[in-house]
């Protein structure tokens, strides 16, 4: 293989014990701030700071068109991928209205959508293909396609990294995207497709039985090896799920905690956990997803969503909503007043 | 009965029907964003207004202490109460720091601490008595101490309003409180005490089965009537407890929107349900707390959590930490573009 994925330490477990250590001295009973306690621990260990600090934000949304489009397996059609890249760089779509509200920059990345958007500034032009192939009949890429996807993910978080950053959110768009990431989570997981594949947009039930049959022909076509995370990400993978692998197991390297968004980004850590299974405590779930197949994947992965909203729109909408929480862990490790501090007798016990 | 809360209008179902219908021509599949929509047609039909706007935020915390502490039911020592309100006054409570990052100003109100507070600058000084009595041998309060309770929270909302106001959090400090708010929630809801107790701050399996029997004893002393809110306030009920209720009446009497944070507004929120049910519509349940009776308390009121973080610190910070999905809902609602807009592809359907 020829995609070599720069090193991901452990987490710091002195820092980890240190903020444990300061969670216990402020002012509350230990343990009453739950799930923040613990991701706060978790910021310590993956930053390597006693006490982290959350500012600088980004989302990156990764665009990419589907062959497998044309099985109808989505409720809108592949033009509108493009169109919702113009909304992202024009400022209207959700993820655009979330970030801003969280202070986080929107970093948007052609990464393979089927139209010409070359002339469009504000947007990274990183394009692979005009979308994969169509996995009912063939590998959606080739090997070199799928390595090619994974290293714009690494660029694109090292060159954000450089402008700095404290934590980055994964997003997708790419009508049809919900298929591959079924299809991925199927073979790496184990579970039967029918299980893991859900409505995406909002196909009705003859077009999820279609789905389901779309899914289990690119299986059989292609038999991809479940212990083999690119030869499943190039036969039944996506572009923009390619890159956000790339982008959790760059961030991971540099110490970059990343919120994983929904069921796309699911998939995408599953690829991003079977090249490196040290990126793991890097990411942190943003949410469970309405989609079928995502508590599957957040299962497989030990991870426990912050958020279940019944959201199931994409584009790191998930991911933006529970940047606030984040950074609340953070703060609230940061600026809490210790017993001592304050005055306030410890418990009795 | 001399308490007259203000009359609760209906939720406007014109401007919830507007919202909704926007909601459908947002740039997402339609019910992509899940909870939010319904939390964002909630906002129109509580404001009256198309796009509502959630800009102006404050947390109202009502502090008190509880006779029945006496009884050995809380890890802490009554002498936290004060303690920790000097602690929100100087800014190192968990609640500050959330308030801060949610951009909203946190209001302390003495309406019943056991201690001498009348010093103290940037208090809000409305103590009706130093603590409840202990109601393992008798009402917690009289009637008119109660009744003058609620009516503080009425007057605090009014005040707040008239500085402009467009979402108000409840939080609650007091050691002792979970064991009234379980009593309450008993009697309003016929579950058994046992499944409606939890362990508070942190008492080990023994103070459980303590409180627990403190609890069965005081509704045998004091046999509250369940159709009677008042009558339940003021035998097994809490001073801090009773102000919330006022404060979320008053709040729906005034079409703002009101958080609801964990246990202890739970149980005010039965009370204030109790006293007018009209109250309902204008509730939005921040998170689910561990403590046991909590779900019954939603469940009660038809409230679904926004958050399930494993909270159980009370001070309203489940409420500040849902305030950003609060504001989110909104803000999606006023400022994504419409398929029209972007020029985006509609729905094959």
């Amino acid at each position: 293989m020829a995609l070599r994925p720069p090193p991901i330490p452990p987490l710091d477990a002195a820092s980890a014990e240190l903020a444990r250590s300061r969670q216990g001295r402020l002012t509350k009973p230990p343990g009453s701030l739950g799930a923040l306690e613990t991701l706060s621990i978790q910021l310590a260990g993956i930053t390597g700071m006693e006490r982290p600090s959350i500012t600088r934000k980004a989302v990156v949304v990764m665009a990419a068109d589907h062959g497998v489009s044309a099985e109808g397996v989505s409720a809108y059609p592949a033009a509108v991928t493009p169109q919702m890249v113009l909304n992202f760089l024009r400022g209207g779509a959700a993820i655009n209205v979330l970030a801003r509200q969280a202070g986080a920059k929107v970093v948007v990345v052609d990464i393979g959508v089927a139209a010409d958007l070359s002339a469009e500034a504000g947007l990274s032009h990183r394009k692979i293909a005009r979308g994969t192939q169509n996995m009912a009949h063939g590998p959606a890429m080739t090997r070199a396609q799928a390595e090619a996807a994974v290293l714009v993910g690494l660029d694109v978080i090292e060159a954000e990294l450089a402008l700095g950053l404290d934590l980055v959110a994964t997003g997708d768009m790419g009508i049809g995207n919900t298929t591959p990431s079924a299809a991925i989570v199927a073979v790496l997981t184990g579970a039967p497709v029918a299980e893991v594949t859900g409505r995406g947009t909002g196909v009705d039930e003859a077009g999820w039985a279609r789905k389901v049959a779309v899914i289990e022909r690119a299986l059989a076509v292609n038999r991809p090896d479940p212990a083999d995370p690119l030869d499943v990400l190039s036969k039944v993978g996506g572009l923009e799920i390619a890159g956000l692998a790339g982008l959790m197991l760059g961030a991971a390297a540099h110490r970059l905690p990343v919120l994983v968004d929904g069921f796309i980004s699911g998939a995408a850590a599953l690829i991003a956990a079977g090249l490196d299974p040290a990126v793991k405590p890097y990411l942190i779930a943003a949410h469970q997803s309405v989609e079928a197949g995502h508590r599957r994947a957040l299962d497989h992965l030990d991870l426990r969503p912050l958020l279940n909203l019944d959201l199931r729109l994409g584009e790191g909408t998930g991911a933006a909503l529970a940047m606030p929480l984040v950074e609340a862990a953070a703060r609230l490790l940061n600026e809490m007043a210790t017993f001592d501090e304050a005055g306030v007798s410890d418990k009795a016990g």
